[in-house]
């Protein structure tokens, strides 16, 4: 399989903790997102959407979305699995894994930072506190959600797709400098997740195409 | 069940058409986002993000986020399939369903406009250009994979997911204007798709609470 990204791609971050928590190989190809390199043709060609990432998995097909990624390799290649039993378990995880993918990070990557400074002539001040209102009303509910359902993980006592979409938006709000402190239950979650293997590859600056 | 949302509500409209393809029976209870009735106490209860929809499903359950409300209708109410079969098509079809989901809802929501006006005095002819190119990207790409899979339909000859993300997107593109000429096999699968008397039912003005 190949994968392309970038390595401060929240989105591709997230691809990259699944295919290791399922010990996958796959070859990374990267897109540096800051010239614009996503946008050339023989990408278009694979992804019309010109957005990491995306997964070639062989006879041609590429699968794109992050949300459709995780669970195409959810329901190929089940162990360890990444949702738990039970149909209300699963839109649980689900919710949670939305909350980020769908309420928080659309609002605070590059290509929407960019149309605020090109739009609305927002300065990095504007634009740090553009990123933290979202982080923190999407943080908010979500550490309510971690209290309930987490033990030891976002959800349950094992990584879940959860993990898998709020490391990389913890690492995101750790750029963006947000304060974390009201998010006791979160915070623990996400450094259980990250201390283990397949998160600390997949981090950012472990990626071969990292500054 | 329950159903809490908002007339013009673009997830929840999503919501509205999957549980009238699969014939379920449903209350609505409406919370007015215009006047922030989503954030009041009970409400919050149920939903710690204050967001629509929410759908009560009896036993003290309640699933939040349209996304992990519809793959949860799929399971348990696999009767129509919304999913096709095969994982590459599942995936394909999800994939299709986030490009609206992540890609083109999150930036045009009532609460994110609210944010402009706010944070960066955006004028309602801004606002309208804001909306515009969100929805102009991702039609774009969109337009290409309809051409690519649908066939009657925005994937294959039955609805599926997709419909239920495109019908409520285009309706909110033409709220806002934008042209949809550059996409012709887009607006031929959503006027098929909304023809439906499960379509028809779901439309915002249809809904008790609509203005």
């Amino acid at each position: 399989m190949i994968l392309h990204g970038y390595w401060r791609s929240g989105a591709a971050y997230r691809v990259r903790i699944a295919l290791n928590l399922k010990r996958l190989d796959y070859i990374q190809s990267a897109h540096d997102l800051r010239s614009g390199a996503q946008r050339d043709a023989a990408f278009l060609a694979l992804n019309p959407q010109g957005l990491v990432p995306a997964l070639e998995i062989g006879d041609g097909t590429t699968i794109t979305q992050s949300p459709a990624i995780l669970e195409w390799l959810e329901e190929r290649y089940p162990d360890p699995r990444l949702l738990p039993d039970g149909a209300e378990a699963r839109a649980t995880v689900r919710a949670m894994a939305a909350l980020i993918g769908c309420d928080i990070h659309p609002l605070n990557n590059l290509r929407v930072l960019n149309a605020l400074r090109a739009d609305f002539g927002a300065d990095s001040a504007a634009v740090l506190r553009w990123t933290a209102q979202w982080i923190a009303q999407g943080f908010a509910a979500l550490e309510t959600l971690i209290a309930r359902h987490g033990e030891g993980f976002a959800f349950g006592t094992t990584p879940t797709l959860v993990d898998c979409y709020l490391v990389p938006q913890v690492y995101s709000a750790e750029r963006f400098s947000v304060d974390l402190t009201p998010y006791p239950h979160l915070v623990a979650a996400c450094e259980r997740a990250r201390a283990l293997p397949a998160f600390e590859a997949a981090h950012p600056s472990r990626q071969p195409d990292a500054d």
